[in-house]
């Protein structure tokens, strides 16, 4: 039995909405919207749970619908008004979901690697390079991402989108500094610091040990407790004219600095 | 003697407007505009021809304006709604100038180093990525970056906006495939082709000779004619469960291993 709905008045689609637009509805519920079947299937194979699965029989089957609800989910038919209300991508493939947010506290990180290579970003702006960042997490398969003082939640459409549904495969806790700190500290990784000054090259360092990789905003780097605190300051040389890079581009190529020195292994 | 426009139908800023919003119109004239202090200095700096100079006197001032007439630029003082008309950002410095093209052909680039290292983009779409590409390229200094086949001409504002400037202090050439292909092999350099299938790991090259480093799109990856082209064709191991990478960070990668194979030399 599907149930179906057609009016954008409805209390559900209302609700849902707020979850698209609204951090502070995202948080306050502990839920979320995945938009798109490669995203949705991503999000399941990572344990996520999916609460309601709405589909929009133009785009998306309703045997396909039944296929997800397999998992148990409740499958909702809805219009095409309904559908383009909660949709937030101008391509999309008819299906949106209804996911519990998962906790991303330190504590919660599954850190079983010997040697542990953490990425960790202050204060990451915007949604693109999060989503750079994250992709690049896993295609490195690192053991976790730690976003500090974050700017946003996790679950910002724009960030499910350019992570191209990486959100949902990589480790990541969201924590204050001073916590990441802390963290780091108890189990032992070395803190490199990327930092323009004062600072030596980042191909000259030993990245084999439990290693965690800071990274700043574009526009103010990183803060003092993260210069204090690190074990080592690094910096990528810069010998042209600007001296500017994109902050994605500079994690990827540390990042992949240490995986060449553990041989990807 | 300062001119003075106040009017948006004038017909110098109608043919400005145009300038900014259709790249035909770019390529037809070729000429462009610069908006903000910093690029504008930029092009300067990297030998662009500035036709006019035009300010809003609320934003930017008669005495800067001058200061940059001494390089023989003529200089227009315009008044809010004609530069409201012009501006394509939200914030900027009250300062747009009608700036002259390069050439960007193949045998126009200047290639002094003995081992000159080289990046080919094929066909990128996204102007973000263009610019954090030709940021990349201005950081690690190369020598060149080819764009094949261009989606868009290079003085798109939101690539000039993206490449923080780079876009002037980088050499860059625009080519067919066939063409940066037939210029490679001219200069024998060693082609290493990024590809995911049938390459080998990208950190077990050589890249100490003559080298251009080569993406594709994040969507099709490189054509048929580039694998058929290389030297070597490399991957970056992808060891994730989504396996996908934003390209100007897979460039960063393969540039700065090249970078540190030369010791940043």
């Amino acid at each position: 039995m599907i149930k179906n709905i057609t009016s954008t008045q409805n209390p559900l689609i209302k609700q849902l909405v707020l979850l698209k637009d609204k951090s502070r509805e995202r948080k306050r519920r502990e839920q979320f919207l995945i938009e798109g079947k490669r995203e949705l299937s991503l999000a399941i194979k990572s344990g996520y749970k999916i609460r309601s699965l709405l589909f929009y029989p133009d785009l998306f089957s309703e045997s396909e619908a039944k296929a997800m609800a397999r998992y148990g989910i409740e499958i909702i038919e809805i219009s095409k008004d309904v559908f383009q209300k909660l949709a937030h991508r101008e391509t999309t493939e008819g299906v949106i979901a209804l996911v519990e947010s998962k906790s991303h506290q330190l504590e919660d990180l599954q850190l079983h690697a010997k040697n542990p290579l953490i990425l960790v970003a202050e204060a990451p702006e915007k949604p693109g390079n999060i989503g750079a960042l994250l992709r690049t997490a896993d295609a490195a398969n690192i053991d976790a991402v730690i976003i500090t003082n974050p700017k946003s939640d996790l679950y910002n459409p724009n960030i499910i989108r350019s992570s191209v549904g990486c959100v949902f495969t990589t480790e990541i806790a969201m924590s204050s500094t001073e916590e990441a700190i802390q963290f780091l500290k108890k189990y032992s990784f070395n803190i490199f610091a990327a930092i323009l000054q004062e600072s030596e090259p980042y191909h000259k360092q030993d990245y084999t040990l439990p290693t965690a990789i800071v990274v700043g905003t574009e526009a103010t780097g990183l803060t003092q407790e993260w210069r204090d605190a690190s074990t080592k300051k690094i910096n990528i040389p810069m010998q042209g004219i600007i001296d500017s890079m994109n902050v994605s581009v500079a994690a990827g190529i540390l990042i992949f600095e240490a995986k060449r020195q553990r041989d990807f292994k």
